[in-house]
């Protein structure tokens, strides 16, 4: 994968700032576990109020944290004073989601100046062991901050 | 559309026991407002706890609304004794999630045997006026009750 | 479905100019057969030699004209002296591509400054009789003309 | 990625033969230049008559070869008797799709009985220098031999 260089050396704390204003992420008891240019992991423990009808984390939640990743992964990229939206994700689910912990990736594929592309996974860990539970693929724009729309 | 007809006359009686079993869907304050043979709603009324970093209603839980609302769209039409699993769903994100309540609509476009496609749609109600805010299309699978897993 | 407004009255010789650049259509004997505001639909008779292994149209070949037809209909509302590329695209392919002709249609969901969101689907005709064998979705991205790469 | 088992010692033979019977493959001038379990690559030379507008190779192409390339990165790992038939695919496009040679490649993420997940990815080759162009995920169904349609 292509090294990518931030645009503003302050980034880590940009996509901090921003992570402590998602109040979806504290509500789901997910935090920021990893934070370099161009690559961002969430990690969200299991919770039985977060499951689906057989138990295991719904689909849903796993697409909310891979959706956060690759938003942040993107934004560790963009300039100062610029603000991310999602155009488009999209999930694939590999296996039911078992596990302690899901820990989701995003990782930057292509950064342009307005529009960013991630890959998305999420890996379950379970008595040690990692399995990818999910992939996926992402469209991410970037805007001038204060215009929190796709692209008026 | 076409108008698909039920396999089990029970269908929304096994909706309803399903979707009361999604734990994460009474987390979220969700709650299943029509199903009928190939379309499902989903409605969620807004809350601050489910936002993203500008006040909207988080990408990833719009998505968890329309996959749950696919997935029961998919259910009504399958045999009694199966469970339905999602492969993959994709949604876009047209404007910010801005509202006081969404509506997730999940309508059958092909039910197969084995497969089943959906389009997924959120509305945004706000003051009364509803605007689509979402739209996404998904593949289900149809598995023999007590098979949890995508196809084995 | 919204109606929407052309911001180049002479959207439609536009449209068909840069269809007619397109060489690919003419090799594949595709010919644009609608053009309205949103609204484009491409026609393609079949061909043995655009066939996969079981003799029907290739999920390619179908991929191919909705996507065209999809970007043709994004870039009948878009202004005069821009350019349309395709950002992502994505199709389900509900049954084999049979039929003596396919007409593949493209429907603008959200037209932004930026970016556009489109429904695919390509229907086969047969006997007479039309059968919707393809849906998808589609993001586009409208840029200044001489900018022919994705947004930067 | 994992290293995946063919369940059919002669899958070269197989796969080669079903791609000799995809007649589109011949017309586009593509060729298999990858055979292994779980991934396959697809070589075609640029062709001014495959190109859109911009003359460029078209984003239709592009998906055509990425898809039978994922298609076939699945076949390799399918058991005797069996077709492969695509179920959804993708495709982002990163950048323009200019260069002498495009190469796709199918690699299969998970391997199941009924549904097989592969990633997608077409690199551009000009000047001796190679880009990722376009990247895409794909679903695809094994059936039964002489059951060509997705799911009954």
């Amino acid at each position: 994968m292509t090294q990518f260089k931030p645009r503003d050396p302050d980034f880590e704390r940009r996509v901090r700032d921003s992570f402590a204003r998602q109040r979806v992420m504290s509500m789901l008891g997910a935090s920021l576990t990893r934070v370099e240019p161009g690559v961002v992991e969430i990690t969200l423990p299991f919770r039985g109020d977060l499951t689906q009808q057989h138990g295991y984390l719904h689909a849903g939640i796993l697409g909310t944290i891979a959706d956060s990743a690759g938003g942040y992964a993107g934004f560790t990229l963009m300039p100062p004073g610029s603000t991310v939206l999602s155009v488009e994700y999209r999930v694939h689910l590999l296996t039911p989601a078992r596990g302690e912990t899901f820990v989701a990736r995003g990782q930057v594929v292509r950064s342009g100046r307005t529009l960013t592309v991630c890959e998305l996974s999420v890996e379950a860990v379970a008595g040690g062991q990692r399995s990818t539970c999910s992939i996926g693929t992402q469209t991410l724009i970037c805007l001038p901050e204060g215009e929190a729309r796709p692209a008026g």
